[in-house]
């Protein structure tokens, strides 16, 4: 996908929302659990229910993991279901990986060309040849690490790197490195919604790229705080949420919960595209 | 497994070789792809022909995924077997993973308790309440990277940190941060064997901890250089080979065939341990 289709459905959705699909066998509605794929029909009945209100979804690998190959294909079920029925929406595999060159190739190959995810959370810490076999596959995005959510993410990229002439925290200075591996139509990063202090900074170095924010909602990020700070003139943000969406109700009305979470979000980002 | 266990079968076998099971299926013999489960036939030939020569099994992750689903079931299938018929070998997933906690204890399930791999390689960027969940199972290690072997390592690793006293390079606060996470009975660090003149620096930092060591063979690190440099008086390293091993044929005897490099690099081991 390329950034101008996901600028049009934002304009046309007035939505910025992602929706993180961290669908969890231990959290989901009990009565699902006799399906022959739990994972896949909540996030089928999640995603038909919620995707007018978002313009991404965000699946999470590590919670598909846990289940092993029963839960890659549901994975693998998830991201077919989007595509096939929601092409125009902006699909992230949030799966943070990153490897030496052959390595990451093969991550390339299996989310980007063969689930066909429109986009991947890359960790930055290998360097460039790490992170190149990413940008290699036309018309997806990389989404690198910058400054994370968690609370610990403090230790290692907000120390301060003594060569650089800013005194750059190692956060940006992977910003100022990696801008330059690919630009503004192929490269994404995360900052974290928790760190609204950090955005204008950020918006110096990259003016034009996409942000996308995780840490709305059970992580406590503020929806105004972030829009102020981060946005740009063609918006340049998604804000991801997960488990105060697809968790407002475990009952049988989970979808329709999760949609009234999710068109609530919907609401205060039509506010502030105003 | 403890590392006891680990040091007791070093000098049992005299070797502290690790075979990356990186087992691509445009790479394994032609007659193997009839097969229902090709990776895992291969691997399994592997393993039953140079388990003598090594303590260790890396499986590479990304080569399992880039099948999918099928994919991930031969992973399943390979570490089962490892873990029935050779409890003795220390396995090691490298798999460079790490998210926020919740996020992070999936991929502990997924690897450590689920698969029951002894070890996961983590990616120490987000700091340590991303690699605490991994701490938390038993018996298990988690191997952070610290210098990797790739060329880019330096980018990122190798930039120097203003605050620390010693002005330290990125890899060295990490080491001195994730010491205190956990301790040598449950932590390694990856250390590529094409770095050998950071091996004495390191280890004043880490002196007890055992360091694997990736870029043997196909990446170029140099065996005597390592060991001259990295070992401590319980050896303490454990120094990995994966495509120069398990490729060395592709004819009907690349089991044979991989078991002769194997034997090689265990006997040049053998000579060091001396």
């Amino acid at each position: 996908m390329k950034k101008k289709e996901i600028e049009y459905q934002i304009r046309k959705k007035k939505s910025f929302l992602s929706i993180g699909l961290d669908s969890d066998i231990n959290k989901i509605p009990d009565f699902l659990k006799n399906n022959e794929d739990p994972l896949f029909e909540f996030n089928k009945a999640i995603i038909d229910s919620t995707n007018k209100f978002c313009v991404s979804y965000k699946i999470n690998s590590a919670f598909y993991e846990c289940l092993g190959s029963r839960g890659w294909k549901s994975m693998e079920k998830t991201i077919n279901y989007l595509n096939k029925n929601y092409p125009e929406i902006f699909t992230i595999a949030d799966a943070k990986r990153g490897d030496i060159g052959n390595t990451s190739k093969m991550y390339a190959d299996a989310f980007l060309k063969n689930m066909n995810f429109d986009s991947i959370t890359v960790n930055p810490y290998m360097g460039s040849d790490s992170v190149k076999p990413f940008l290699e596959v036309d018309n997806k995005f990389i989404i690198l690490l910058a400054l994370t959510s968690n609370k610990s993410s403090k230790e290692i990229q907000l120390k301060k790197i003594s060569e650089s002439t800013n005194e750059n925290f190692v956060f940006s200075e992977i910003i100022n490195l990696s801008k330059n591996w690919g630009d503004d139509s192929n490269t994404m990063y995360v900052v974290g919604g928790t760190k609204p202090e950090f955005f204008k900074r950020i918006r110096k170095q990259i003016p034009k790229h996409f942000l996308l924010i995780p840490g709305l909602g059970a992580q406590g990020g503020d929806l105004n705080k972030i829009c102020e700070n981060a946005m740009n003139d063609e918006i340049g943000i998604i804000v991801n949420s997960s488990r105060s969406i697809i968790y407002a109700s475990s009952g049988n009305q989970f979808d329709k919960a999760a949609a009234e979470a999710a068109e609530k979000v919907q609401n205060l980002m039509q506010q502030i595209l105003k």
